[in-house]
């Protein structure tokens, strides 16, 4: 039984100001044919800022999950138009938490949730961390706390943050790795 | 600037077969309201099975994130009215690769993508593991392969998957953890 397939129509039901929702249909080489609730998301990143003793994460309300105060790593989503995932990373960065950074090392990206959400986040790793011209700047409708949190406690931000690319982020520094080969 | 909220309505604009989505509206205390665009989802569980080898994966298309051939642990979602995340667990073991477990210990739960999603994944560790009676039982539209993944070659595995739920799963293998406290 292959798993290879076609996509045979997909059908936008509803556009939102950043998703849309709605039904594929894809048919496999043995000619079954499947239809699957579809959600589109302009993808995201998530960067991972550290210094020699901390890593900079933030507190902010997360609305659709009822969290008033969600423990994350700085992020955003690719909503400007031909802005390369690193590109993205570097304006959160400032943006969110003030910041530039010497080095940028990729980490590895992910589907938040491929069953039904073509979303993908690249995650990034920022070192040789300065302050960024004009501090943070967060989006009109963020509100947005950072905090510095020291890398010999990442275990009590695991135990605290429900966010996946956060702990993805977290749990890859506590490993000590320097990157994933793909 | 307080990051507390309250929902003032919420509208459903479109119903999936497993997904809603629509468009919420909350007040913060200090009287500035925001919309956000928002799917229902109606959570799910991911198996984390090992031996003192291996750990269980599967591969299967995802076909709204356009892979043939996606590297993930056992999982489902909480479609069955009543059943909690333990039992929901189980019944995906059993059913996906055709095991059960005595020992099952809660790893740790997670959004997939708060920004906008309610999804909730909930991450189990089963040990001790024996054939479940009947064998492997996918659904229907299911096309799911099991691989005995050797645990010294977990790093290949996350050099591989770009499912979120996986890559938790696998990283927090490596870290060697017993739980994560909550």
């Amino acid at each position: 039984m292959s798993a290879r397939f076609e996509l045979i129509d997909s059908e936008v039901r509803w556009r939102g100001r950043i998703i849309s929702a709605g039904v594929e249909r894809f048919r496999y080489v043995d000619g079954e044919s499947v239809k699957r609730d579809k959600v589109w998301h302009p993808g995201a990143v998530g960067v991972i800022a550290t210094d020699e003793h901390a890593v900079w994460l933030t507190r902010q309300p997360r609305e659709a999950a009822r969290l008033t105060d969600s423990l994350e790593i700085p992020a955003g989503k690719l909503d400007v138009e031909g802005e390369s995932p690193l590109e993205c990373a570097r304006r959160e960065l400032a943006e969110e938490v003030g910041l530039r950074a010497e080095v940028w090392d990729p980490v590895l990206d992910f589907h938040t949730s491929l069953g039904f959400c073509d979303e993908r986040i690249w995650l990034f790793h920022a070192t040789g961390l300065s302050p960024a011209p004009g501090g943070a700047m967060p989006d009109h409708d963020e509100r947005i706390e950072t905090v510095r949190w020291p890398l010999d406690r990442i275990d009590s931000a695991i135990g605290e943050s429900t966010d996946s690319k956060t702990l993805i982020a977290l749990l890859w520094l506590l490993t000590g790795r320097q990157g994933v080969r793909r």
